[in-house]
């Protein structure tokens, strides 16, 4: 049993003696609270299988590009840690990742390897270092092959109640279907419409895609409507098989619609290979507007995270593809760029449009604004490279006096690392406590206010924003 | 009498206990100072009539976009609430903000309502509920009907000294002269010139206005030399009726001065409704700079506002008009917008430029380095969005390291809600009293030069940079 | 001896007793640390003539633009302080600085002055004063007389161990050499190849500039081939005599390269002085690729400071020249900027590219996720107007969670200020102590740790970065 520093009770707390104590009975409320995670990238078919994890680097480290970056900014080679399918001895990636263990401090990854290890694990955060590499890699090997260890088992240790994944819109679904029929697994595990591999006229395989995609869902028909009824049909699909929300990775946050006759002209250009980078943005923007044309009909919660340059070391991107780690975020605008599909659908109170942002900028400038009016608006939780401790504080301070509470997506884990989940939502409260104790502390809210406000951040708003 | 939370003493100073002991000290010297607000958005005739207010919501709710907006969010109508114009029941407006309360919880626009109630009112705050709306609406009519709750009674309560109103440039200001001539009343009421109606070729009322101007003031001539002409006339005509500013919100920030020639050449285009939006924003930074050149000899203070997207929603436009709250920023430039106007000159000490922003990113990167270097440029207090609590102390973060206290505006209120005037200038006194004391507990001031700064702050600073 | 405020040890620290508990036993760790400054803008000349300085005014006003242009904010004329060459009384200059001591409360450079004051002079800044401006100006004057307030005899005085100047690429290095050379003289004092003035088209002096060059350095070559010839050959002048970096100050941070032919193309328009503004551009970014380019070869560290709008008053450029603080900050972007650079040599941990910026903003969005992917890339210390207190708190926090500590240059102390030199380094060491304790009051770090930490910032870093 550990008893590092990473077990403190106070951990993530405010210093100041009486704030901490109100963040310590806010934290009290919500702690044991089960997880909803509307929004993430696990691979379903892990529960249904249900297998023991192979060994600790292909659980906690080669498949976490967070995690990766660090050591690959020491000069380590991604190849060495089993990155982009890559073969690497997963004993030798676990000593390289233990002998650089010191990188992570203060970063929000360490954050959550040390708590995997306290909570998940039990194992001496403290303890890691090159010399200890070789026992601790024992140590979770024997933990791995426990019962208590496989996929389910941990679910319910970790009281995940809802668990949404990313999916392709011609996904059959199948591994859903048989957990939600499966009345031994609690979760509800809930399929998300990702549907941009058939929209980026840039991405070498969108002719492909997208011939496929209309050949098994378009009805029949062919070109532009065809397209735009699979679309639908298959959102319907995902509708039937539990889904509560599609997903928008979008280049920018545009969204001005296209005649169908103009959305035609692209689409037959981008079959071809033959759109330019700002065609293809143009019929990108169509598709947004369009996607929250259907949202209107068929309620799915649309959410949406523009605004970073994918793959920007050619090289990397060459040898281990896409996710790892080198994905930039640029400057986002959004007020103007939402405009055409906000001043259209915005006031419809039964559609719920998810903005996420990695440009912190805009929330004080754009999203709480947008998210202050439109009730069809909410502010996402801060995501990606802004998940991190002191980003998340500053996310409350920047658009509460604007927005309030209400407008919040609840917190979005949006993890490929299955362990870290607890941590990051643990995060959350405590982050949610030391904001709201501080508001106390200030005479800004009474505390019995203050409770009503954290279990309605933590257990109601994501129920509420997703449909769930 | 009430003994809400709102009432704590130490509202909104900082939670540590040392550094609250300082603030508390600090905020002594300038809560009782008078009030002086250099920019807001009352109707003078309110203090000419000196008429009761007709009920609750009429001066509490209907005219205040901050609050009807969070209304909005949640479904509720803005027609129900009786804003623009609609006719609403205003017992039922009532009901429905009681009974929405919550939604405001670690809000600006919360805590204003809070010391309104608290202050003002007498009633506790922390009764505000769906239950108690009746009650609430009952007496706080009693209220209104009182003698001592009428506008010029209230303006002796709040110890109000200066007050600007926002005037249309053809404006006669007859309630503002009858004011100044009456000696019963002794708080200041004083025009600004806001010449926007006349410089927006992108709105539709432009040809006609402009008509009217050049024909009202200017000395017979007509196209762009009537234009100037007409403009200047009326600044005087402002500056005789007691006006020391002219305020100006503009799209961007651009200042690039055109020829007299091909600003006549836009003028035509703009009367004859046939100007670019490109082409009505050249024309419009060239009046922000020659309002600047006018400045030179009339020595009105010029504020500029930019950075906001009008009426985001067109649908809510077309139903509500202007001014409820779906004005939703965006991000601002001027370093190089500014450029052409301060080169020529903002080396002049007796010229007082105030900049607004509402781009909070502007303040430590281009804002606090103009106002650390051009005489005449001044921070304008953080304003609409940003004049929220945790913002406010943001704005001295990022300013004060660069430009010291010396070049802030003074706090602008900005406002439309007459009983929200003590809380904003009350918040602003604590906030300041706040990050001063933060800057003696950290031993970067004395406590005697912090005591020094902040009365300067309050109480000199607007009368110093709008030449009260 | 003084007891001023500026004395007390608990300066900068954080107000809460307990996290200043902790910060003050961190900061024991590196106060006394030797001051490493591996970028700065002193003349070597002042170590081989180690005269006296001539007055107070020459030696703590003139040359700091920091500081005249708060007094310019208050009308001061900067000829009266002797700026831009312009002839000065220098007691007058300073009786002006005195009576405006009160302009610096809460400003970087008014704590610097008084820690320069009560450490470096043993005046006790609270003196300052219209009243004993001359009484000051004659004990300085009287202490500068004296061999222990030399320039060498304060470089020992002060600890330093490295000063880095900067240098035009034609510089024969003789000071740098003479001081390398001389065995009573312990710092090192290296060039820096800053080749600015060579790269530049849209200035006036370019062309007679690239003449020299090439004449002076390029193997008998001519047009861009000797260009570069001459660059390469003068960089590794540099190395030989002892430089271990080049610094490039460049209007965007755009870094596309060229074809020779284009290059060539554009050079011979630049030579005519016909090139536009944006062909200008075009060449400068190729040239921020060819010198990362040719650090691949020879080694030298590669810094990048673009993002500044220089001498933004025309009139006061005329008449003072450059760096005399109007010198104003725009928006920058270095996510799709650096692309092309980074993604032909990003991954080459022998590169070392340190990015300043003074637009905040892109700690967060675009510099912490390129330093946390990018072995070469390092998060230059927030530079110049952003080298204040807070926000030097806040670059921590915006990069931290995502970077950690390892990807930070070090702190630069950019300086012309040569006695602010330790005030500087010291505020930076107070507010690492300052970040550090409120991570280990928060449990996010062990206080063992993190003493290991503040070491490795303060000395380790910057020998590594710069490769000292």
């Amino acid at each position: 049993m550990s008893t590092s520093h990473a077990a403190h009770p106070d951990r993530l707390l405010p210093a100041d003696p009486g704030t901490r104590d109100i963040a310590r009975r806010l934290l009290a409320h919500v702690e044991d609270l089960p997880i909803i995670s509307p929004h993430g990238h696990l691979d379903p078919a892990m529960f249904t299988a249900d297998e023991p994890f192979p060994n600790p680097t292909a659980l906690l480290i080669s498949p976490d590009h967070y995690l990766t970056r660090v050591l690959h900014t020491a000069g380590v080679d991604l190849a060495d840690l089993g990155v982009g399918g890559h073969e690497a001895d997963p004993r030798e990636a676990w000593r390289i990742f233990c002998a650089h263990w010191h990188l992570y401090a203060g970063t929000a990854t360490g954050y959550w390897v040390e708590q995997e290890f306290e909570h998940v694990f039990q194992i001496n955060p403290d303890r890691i270092s090159a010399d200890n590499a070789d026992a601790i890699y024992d140590e979770l090997t024997e933990i791995l092959a426990r019962p208590d260890f496989r996929p389910r088992a941990l679910a319910e240790d970790f009281n995940l109640e809802v668990l949404a994944t990313t999916d392709d819109p011609l996904d059959d679904l199948a591994h859903h279907k048989a957990l939600a029929e499966d009345p031994t697994f609690t979760p509800r595990v809930l399929p998300t419409f990702r549907p941009d591999a058939y929209t980026k006229m840039y991405k070498p395989e969108f002719a492909d895609n997208v011939t496929t995609l209309i050949e098994a869902a378009g009805d029949g028909q062919t070109g532009y409507q065809g397209y735009l009824a699979a679309m639908r049909n298959r959102r319907q699909y995902f509708l039937d098989h539990g889904a509560t929300s599609s997903d928008h990775g979008t280049h920018n946050a545009d969204t001005t619609p296209l005649s169908d006759a103009e959305a035609q002209r692209l689409l037959d250009k981008g079959m071809r290979g033959e759109a330019t980078f700002e065609e293809a943005l143009a019929f990108e923007a169509n598709m947004t507007y369009r996607f929250a044309e259907m949202s209107q009909d068929d309620g799915l919660v649309m959410t949406l995270h523009p605004g970073v340059y994918r793959n920007h070391s050619t090289g990397a991107f060459q040898k281990f593809g896409a996710d790892v780690g080198h994905d930039i975020p640029f400057q986002m605008e959004y007020t103007r760029s939402l405009q055409p599909m906000l001043s259209d659908f915005g006031e419809n109170k039964d559609f719920h449009f998810v903005i996420f942002t990695i440009d912190e900028t805009t929330f004080s400038r754009e999203i709480a604004p947008l998210a202050g009016y439109y009730p069809s608006v909410y502010a996402g939780a801060p995501w990606w490279f802004i998940d991190e401790i002191d980003a998340m504080s500053r996310f409350r301070s920047y658009t509460t006096g604007t927005t309030g509470f209400s407008r919040y997506s609840g917190f979005i884990d949006d993890t490929r690392a299955y362990c870290s989940i607890p941590a990051r939502h643990n995060t959350s409260r405590r982050v949610e406590a030391g904001y709201l104790a501080r508001l106390v502390a200030e005479h800004r809210l009474t505390e019995d206010r203050a409770a009503d406000i954290i279990v309605d951040l933590i257990d109601a708003s994501p129920r509420r924003v997703f449909k769930l």
